[in-house]
């Protein structure tokens, strides 16, 4: 494995946002809970049957098969296949739907993340290359204090990571060549797409993203150009 | 002249920059007196120069006669016109002339900005709507310490202001509607086309952003939302 800095370090560290930076599972759960104090279900897996409609969401999207849409509509589609899951498909009003779904700009950041981009930030630009719209990560930022240079990510190219143009719109609004710009994930499958359009890349292990069962992304699984134990060791 | 604020605060305050938060004369004329301390030019007559082909250049885009160029590259292209006719077309090679076409990137903000930007962004969403790139708003913010939430603009409608798509795409980009947004500036026009657009408005005077001697935009020319002696006091 590759730890060393490359050898020019890279003008602008764009940022996996979800399971990478912020602990979605933990606090999509919290939102649950206080959203269904009466009810017997469990939080925790009504977070995660939502966030399991995720990738086969955007999935129609990346195959042609629909428009963009960003994905706060898709929460809330998912939101609602959720909801009936669960037999609350009368349980809560549009308001409480929609204030429900807001529960992804409610997510905490790691321990390491606020502290480490605020060092990062001092030498290069930082920007989250997230398949959040411009809209959720902005609202997540203020919520996080997450101390981002500007806000990129799939609402720029209107497509979904791991499809290439996003890394490449990214790059395009920087004005940067993808080989200055430093993608930084905690997932292997996010980093082969960055590396496979361009871009350096970065590894750190958020082992427990799902949980304390967790069996995937674990550990880098490939030479990544920098594998580092916090965000802020990206700064040395 | 109504002073008081809008019954509703806006949820989002959006930005011209050049002349309403920097000092892009005074910025300009200092960097082109920097890369020409041996010449015998006027700086400042320079700056104004480079400045006064910004409007006709991004009038051919928005009358639709060139697609959509970003404003690095208009600058670019009117800084090889204006050192044509100050008879220094040999002066520079190209990475003298990179190096001074990123003078628009180190603007001085005035001196109320960066504390009144602080301030509000405690209470909305505040992004610069400007007709500089993402890219150009990016580095301007890290040079000039502007604490953006997240960076609108041009670059989203890919077209420039007053064009209703520039502020209609920033509103949309942040999911709120016009109404919602308070586009701030120092230019009436601007105004009148954000006003146009459907959204609140608030002016602030910069007097001497053309110099001493400025004969437009001295005063509000309408009766806008909120006209403002600081940034800071749109937190208010």
């Amino acid at each position: 494995m590759n730890k060393s800095a490359p050898k020019t370090a890279p003008k602008a560290f764009i940022f996996d946002v979800f399971g990478t930076l912020v602990d979605w599972r933990n606090s999509v759960t919290r939102e649950v809970a206080a959203t269904f104090p009466n009810h017997t279900i469990d939080p925790c897996a009504f977070a995660d049957f939502w966030r399991a409609r995720y990738q086969p969401a955007m999935e129609r999207i990346r195959s042609g098969g629909r428009d963009y849409v960003a994905l706060d509509d898709l929460h809330r589609e998912n939101l609602e296949d959720t909801l009936d899951h669960f037999s609350l498909g009368d349980a809560l009003n549009d308001g409480q739907r929609a204030a429900l779904n807001s529960a992804w700009e409610k997510l905490d950041p790691w321990s390491d993340v606020v502290e480490g981009l605020s060092r990062l930030k001092e030498h290069a630009i930082i920007a989250p290359c997230s398949n959040g719209s411009i809209a959720l990560m902005t609202r997540l930022a203020k919520y996080g204090a997450l101390p981002w240079d500007c806000i990129l990510g799939a609402d720029l190219a209107k497509d979904y990571k791991p499809q290439p143009a996003v890394y490449h719109a990214c790059c395009k609004a920087l004005r940067l060549l993808p080989s200055e710009v430093m993608m930084v994930a905690c997932h292997n499958n996010d980093l082969e797409a960055a590396r496979a359009a361009g871009l350096l890349t970065g590894f750190i292990a958020r082992v427990t993203e799902h949980g304390l069962g967790q069996t995937i992304d674990l550990e880098p699984e490939s030479d990544w150009d920098r594998v580092v134990d916090t965000i802020g060791d990206l700064a040395c």
